[in-house]
């Protein structure tokens, strides 16, 4: 009898949107026989996976780290799917899990996948690079406790996307300012951006803070900072909702 | 008889490989009466593509901008795809197709895809961020002439993911070392990230502008630079080809 092989695939599952994910992605999950994730994927994710496989939903914390998890189990002869929100190598922790893998000496690939930073760009029309008003793009984390160079940040000519900074918002914003962004910069903050209840709220680095506190705007959001945000058919709206995409019958 | 409507999807190709296109991506595909790309996907790309489609391959200067092309067949009633390689959004025009989309007041959406930034981090096990070492990505344009503040960014403690700069390498590097990056950063070269036959050339900034030269790496390349690279199996290899992923027969 030939020996079962494991292999872990560590997937990005983009930003929650179940289209987004790639054929890739897809197959890996199809074919895995136990898929970890998060638990931030939600209801329309887990409807839209294939229903063979185990899957262990990881919330809070844990004794032991999912990538030891998928180690054990590819052990056993399993194929293993890490599920990330997003790209498992931007803000997404798929850096821990190579290490642990290669410590491990497990076979393991890396499915990339779509950020919720250029899936929040797409879904409110701004672009983060446009050839007259940003260069380049600068991808920092909002967290509280990040290490971060606001005063460099704040400097960068070009487009600033912050991940996940919905309750430090306003002390960024604050910080960019006193480094010399203009207060008069433009901002879009994009809530569960892909999500079919996805919505943006825009304003400037000098109201942003209280336009997104006053929409009672929630974890998880992209930040977008700079020109580019000009140019989307958000400005001017406190809220905004893309056009839904018509459904063509076959 | 109902007045068909047209429709304009700007799409994320993804990096090269069509095993990274995404869900919406391939259906805005499928479902198309005209798909317009600029040739650089290749081959694999086009046998992975749905064959029923009117296909318009772009390549060298046009009279006419492809979002006119587009524009002219959605008020026929088409159903037009604007396939862009990597995202629309991140270096590859898709901020011109919006602008010419909404004067036109032409119905689109924007589909996002995986970055080729992210892309050739997944292939050659690089993460952009890792708790440690990068706190986060700067992406900047490498082509001759982009207008990039290099001081600015040799100053990031981040990670910088430079892309299509092949033939700008050695000097980018030269003008990082001067504003102060120390020349032992480390360097990874990746060409045609995502494709079969992509490859790295890793080095540090002192001497990946000789060694990529000597390697006759071609463009289209993404390079990364940063703490990063040295987290990746790469590092210590001149090229290196990443693990293949085993097949299971179903």
């Amino acid at each position: 009898v030939a020996v079962k092989k494991g292999f872990v695939h560590v997937v990005g599952a983009g930003p929650g949107d179940p289209g987004l994910l790639t054929q890739r992605g897809l197959e890996a999950l199809e074919k895995a026989d136990l898929i970890i994730h998060d638990g931030l994927l939600g209801d329309a994710f887990e409807k839209a996976l294939p229903r063979r496989p185990m899957r262990l939903s990881l919330e809070g914390d844990l004794a032991v780290e999912p990538v030891h998890l998928a180690i054990a189990a590819a052990r056993e002869g399993r194929r293993v799917v890490l599920l990330h929100v997003g790209d498992p190598f931007l803000f997404a922790g798929g850096d821990e899990d190579v290490d642990g893998l290669r410590k491990a000496r497990t076979a393991y690939e890396i499915i990339p996948g779509v950020s919720a930073a250029t899936a929040a760009a797409a879904e409110y029309a701004i672009p983060l690079t446009a050839a007259e008003c940003a260069q380049g793009v600068m991808v920092l984390p909002g967290r509280k406790g990040a290490e971060v160079d606001w005063r460099h940040a704040a400097r960068f000519e070009g487009t600033l996307v912050v991940m996940m900074g919905t309750s430090e918002l306003p002390a960024i914003c604050r910080r960019l300012v006193r480094f010399g962004r203009p207060a008069a910069t433009p901002v879009a903050v994009i809530e569960r951006a892909s999500w079919s209840d996805s919505r943006a709220v825009v304003g400037t680095l000098g109201d942003i803070g209280g336009k997104a506190k006053r929409a009672k705007v929630r974890s998880p959001t992209v930040t977008i900072i700079g020109e580019v945000v000009r140019r989307s058919p958000l400005l001017g709206q406190r809220r905004y909702k893309p056009r839904r995409v018509p459904k063509r019958r076959p």
